[in-house]
């Protein structure tokens, strides 16, 4: 008998009749002989709803009510869902966050989960019950309701799998699983059976939103195997899993995009020791998340330029916070560059395997595309180009590093 | 400095901009002096499409399913209006049934309420936050969340302030207080200054529902102070209070009438111990609320008829009752009367004045209305008649009795 946690995504129970369709799902899950834990989303639109309404009333809610509003949705569904699974001759039965026992710290809208008292979870699986966990939410130590930001449900159901020591944590959506690129974008995509977690992480980092980064933490941390897969065919999906021989020798697994970044650059700053702590701190406090950093020795040697990117919606608050310091440290000047993208291949496969960063590059010059600026990492190397280039640059490193198998 | 609690129905939170207008009333009477708790109903029609989506799942919802479901709205409004408050510039914070410490017994859908522990509220009242009460729900001893029934922040606000010792409970609704008929349907009907207690409660179980019929319990039993206003304007609307001796010279408050009622009859049952019994048992089972119950001596004074009077929802299930008892019991038959109405006065002036029922079936015998049923209390008189001539006996007797003064 397996312990499996099904996690199932807002469009997965965007009604009624779809909630009925996952009770399915789970009753035979059940009937095949294996526990079951379900961990639930909002329907679909609710959470926008509800900050919609939040932001009728003020610009600047409260965090601690927000977290309180917005915990709302998923109590509807878990309740939903484990009506429609009784309905079906199972016994379920709801639980709110702090009655699964998630404890978090007290960083409203984007608290993370300290401990998990699974005391109630088991007594309830031993006693031939499915819970049915409200995602996204627990409750800090003076227990105030939290939760754990947007996508906070495939958290939430990979640090229960973690907590059970359970065999398997599904995470069901409206895709069929991980793709080599974007198939709304490049039709030759194709679905990878398998993936590391590195590489699950930085095609979550780089803007292929399947799963909430975080929870991909969690599982490489507590080896939780995760499987993607849609809540709309049976098709079996991607499986996360630890990295092994076989994934080493495909050296590219994906190409991913992110068009929704903007670049900032400082130009001839005096280097100095303390430079880019003084930036970037200004930067973090103004609750700006900052993508890629490159530091280059500038002209004259004695001085530096930095570039960053940052998301587009925060960019007019970048730019002002670093014209500032630059007047400060006596630099030359700030420029700002919209309308560009970031492109990026990565692969655990790339450690082992030489000049894959220079066959992205030349393969790019060779398409007349300018590189702006270049970062890399251990399974990743990422440019930025102009954005009316994006999709070109997918499709022909797509094709280069044979993704479409 | 007084303590007022302020319960808002959920037309009064319908959307945010009346969420505003309800902040803007507390924030003024906390800026007189006052210290305020607000407690809070889901907006309107919230509750109702709850209700439609757990019976889109199956025509049984599991109660404590339900009770999760419903008490979500509660949490929506209290966070939006902690949020208004907190815009205006004064502290507030949200508290959910259990941060606030209402404890129910577990009888989901429909708790009542055990204890309230005080002491979150007194801790935030006394650093100066105005509480803003998810009202309608609380928690039982296992920590399941309950819910009070429909209705129930009316009792959730008038618990507190009983508990709380309040120097006034208001509760805010869409109309302008208690009037002395139903205004829609007769134009004289006036708006009451002051009504006791036991007056409210027999209006309420009359079917002029202004109030959940429990809180007048509770604000009677605790002697709270109750006000019920319009949010939707300055008038000073109506107060419930312990009746005094000026009550008591008005003879008759008010004329209420309730079209929602079926009566049958058992005819001819041999008059021995136990039938009532028997019969009314069997009824409760089958969850039906029965109003006036009327037992006659039969014509040979061997048997009784009984008459009762149902929902007319529940009239076919607790006719099918009857009609199985009545053999069990060897009565002659059972009969159904369909479209009748209860038309009754009430005052507390009535127990110190003679010939009050005798002038009210005078006055309608006059008027060729016929009496089908008669059922008296202290405080009240009722009669069933036909359900074409309920606003004709409405207006007589509003005319009669000089309410509209």
């Amino acid at each position: 008998m397996a312990l499996i946690v099904q996690k199932y995504g807002g469009t997965s129970l965007a009604d009624t009749e779809r909630v009925k369709a996952v009770a399915e799902r789970v009753v035979s899950t059940s009937k095949q002989g294996n526990q079951v834990i379900v961990v639930v989303s909002a329907m679909a639109g609710e959470t926008d709803k509800l900050i919609k309404l939040s932001h009728e009333i003020t610009d600047r809610p409260d965090e601690r009510e927000m977290d309180l509003l917005l915990s709302s949705g998923e109590r509807v569904t878990s309740a939903l869902t484990a009506m429609a699974i009784q309905k079906q001759g199972k016994d379920a039965i709801s639980l709110t966050g702090r009655q699964v026992g998630i404890i978090t710290d007290s960083a409203h809208t984007k608290a993370m989960i300290e401990r998990i008292d699974t005391s109630r979870l088991k007594k309830e699986l031993d006693e031939g019950r499915i819970p049915v966990v409200a995602g996204f939410q627990g409750i800090d130590e003076f227990s105030n309701v939290t939760t754990l930001g947007r996508g906070g449900s495939d958290t939430s159901a990979v640090a229960i799998a973690a907590a059970l020591n359970a065999d398997l944590c599904e995470i069901y959506t409206d895709v069929e699983g991980v793709y080599t690129t974007d198939p709304h974008m490049i039709k030759e995509a194709r679905k990878l059976d398998k993936i590391s977690y590195d590489e699950m992480l930085e095609m979550a980092s780089l803007g292929a939103r399947v799963l909430h980064g975080r929870s991909v933490e969690v599982a490489k941390k507590f080896n939780v195997p995760l499987v993607i897969r849609s809540s709309f065919s049976s098709s079996p999906g991607t499986i996360v899993v630890k990295e092994d021989e076989e994934m080493e020798k495909i050296v590219v697994s994906g190409v991913t995009y992110d068009k929704n970044q903007s670049r900032i650059t400082i130009l001839s700053v005096p280097d100095r020791p303390g430079i880019a702590a003084t930036l970037f701190n200004a930067i973090a406090n103004a609750d700006i998340v900052v993508d890629m950093i490159v530091q280059n020795v500038g002209s004259d040697a004695k001085s530096t330029d930095i570039s960053f990117t940052a998301p587009v919606a925060d960019c007019g608050k970048a730019f002002e916070i670093t014209k500032k310091i630059s007047d400060e440290l006596g630099a030359k000047g700030v420029n700002i560059k919209e309308d560009i993208a970031k492109v990026s291949i990565l692969g655990v496969g790339m450690r082992s395997h030489f000049g894959i960063a220079a066959r992205m590059f030349s393969s790019l010059a060779e398409k007349g595309i300018n590189i702006m600026m270049i970062s890399t990492s251990e399974i990743k190397v990422s440019c930025i180009i102009d954005i009316k280039q994006t999709e070109e640059a997918v499709k022909i490193l797509h094709g280069v590093f044979n993704l479409a198998g």
